[in-house]
């Protein structure tokens, strides 16, 4: 593969339009000042058969890449304005492969609005790993921080938990149900859905919020320790798709199953916190952007993430995953 | 290796004192607008044993990843502010190795007057890979690009030449040399010098500019592609050290062990174009800042980069090293 050409065909045309670009000939990118607004900036990096599989289609990678970014911009009320890509491609990464993944990458780049800015193409003898470095922009002071929690505020979530735990499971062959699904589970793991849509509502009434990537129980007990508070998870409260209630019931250990779902991480909703007056307003907000959330639990003045079954404690030995 | 101990015990300290990283305890870092500036923006991956040796001392590592990422914002002609890391570790690299690398980015960091704001810690099956987003800061539209140049403009670069491509020959045992000059040119392979002090010379006289990764002919000649004109180099005028000149004169044929300096890359000098009238007071305010400045060649209208030696046109199979 000529790297010069490649990024010339494969790249190029995800930066047109974009001026912070230099048309990918550059160093650097530039990003003029938005006065009145903060850059809000996230990097996280995939690893081929540590956070997704092997054989997933590379334009599936490309969208799950970019989503896990914007799903940290989701959670901070943030709104996508661009992203910087890094890819280490191995030998087996021939240009019909490099030629889907970017497909995949334009596609979402124009679901979300966003543009490509700059980045670095190198090869590695090891697995394909990436690395995006995404921007998003809130009004100056907006962010919505881990740290904002008070004290018996609400806890919320958005959509659904566990499809990622069970996406993963129906993606490597591991799932007992039935096919259709099979089908759906593994398509949430592989194509998250950030909640871009709840900035308004975040923006307005949470005092916290984090994306659920490594858990819900994981992410919430993140909200406690930045708040410095605690978390009171009631485990009969998480909202399941029909699917996962379905999967559930023919579970010999309900509450071991349950908390599969809870700590499985890789689910990319909003858990995110609110004063108890706000919590019908905020859902009516959510509800109105399209995201349904619901209420699992509250903050706690004593410290640690303590998940109930039934109204009583359950340890759990694991919180979620810290995808290291 | 626990990751999240790991990561408070490594990276908070690198992280404290800057606003933007929130402690790292939140998804994103939060940058505010700086009205008049614009944020110069560059990410660069190191794969071990493409971008680096499998044998480096990890605090060199991580100094030569801050800093091949601060050549780029020094040839922008922009200031350092901070930056996001991602590690990709293999599972030898234990804590005690983890903490040099740490201690690396904490020496470069004093040096550089740079804060870590954020990103992401994974493992990988593979090599070491690293990448880092750099963030730096011109006045407004005083970012110096590459494609600025002008047809009869001067080119310069700063520094020496071919430090690079002898130190790698050096640090795999490969160069034939005495001993202090071994030492010295591994030394310049594996800890480059970002040239951050060429800042005021390049704002204010040079109308191009790029840093010198892949090798002087090739990033002088993506100059030459950016802003649509060729290149014309003098092979002979290129500056040496003494080390460099001594193993020249050792070479059985000084023309092809020349453009092999030529197009060695890894040096992180700057390559940069001024009008012919600035040339003088361009090289007077480099020598001010402590960073000598030779003229090399100057652009022309007809397009490509055209090497000379002994005023003749010399044909070169490979400009330099895509770093792929």
């Amino acid at each position: 593969v000529d790297e010069f050409n490649s990024i010339a065909r494969l790249f190029q045309p995800l930066a047109a339009g974009a001026p912070e670009a230099l048309g990918l000939l550059d160093d650097a990118a530039v990003l003029p000042a938005r006065p009145g607004y903060d850059l809000v900036v996230t990097k996280d990096a995939l690893v081929e058969g540590v956070h997704f599989l092997s054989g997933d289609p590379p334009d599936l990678i490309a969208r799950k890449l970019l989503r896990v970014n914007l799903s940290d911009l989701a959670a901070k009320g943030a709104e996508p304005y661009g992203y910087l890509l890094a890819t280490a491609w191995p030998a087996a990464w021939d240009e019909g492969r490099r030629t889907l993944f970017a497909a995949g990458l334009a596609r979402d780049q124009q679901e979300f609005g966003l543009k490509l800015f700059g980045g670095d193409t190198v090869s590695t003898p090891g697995p394909l790993t990436l690395c995006v470095t995404m921007f998003g922009w809130t009004p100056e002071g907006a962010m919505v921080k881990r740290s904002g929690a008070q004290a018996q505020d609400v806890v919320l979530v958005s959509g659904v938990i566990g499809e990622g735990h069970l996406g993963l499971a129906a993606a490597t062959g591991r799932l007992t149900a039935d096919d259709a699904a099979q089908v759906r589970f593994a398509g949430r793991y592989r194509v998250p859905e950030p909640r871009l849509s709840l900035r308004a509502c975040l923006r307005q009434f949470a005092t916290a919020a984090a994306d659920v990537s490594d858990g819900l129980l994981a992410d919430a007990a993140h909200i406690g320790a930045a708040s410095e508070l605690g978390v009171h998870i009631d485990l009969d409260r998480i909202p399941l798709s029909a699917d996962a209630r379905l999967w559930l019931e023919g579970q010999d250990d309900p509450l071991a199953a349950l908390t599969a779902l809870a700590s499985g991480g890789d689910d990319y909703e909003v858990v995110f916190t609110v004063p108890q007056g706000h919590v019908s307003d905020a859902a009516l907000s959510a509800a109105a952007s399209g995201v349904p959330v619901t209420v699992v639990g509250r903050m706690t003045a004593q410290a640690g993430c303590r998940p109930f079954y039934h109204g009583r404690p359950h340890t759990v030995a694991r919180l979620g995953w810290s995808h290291d």
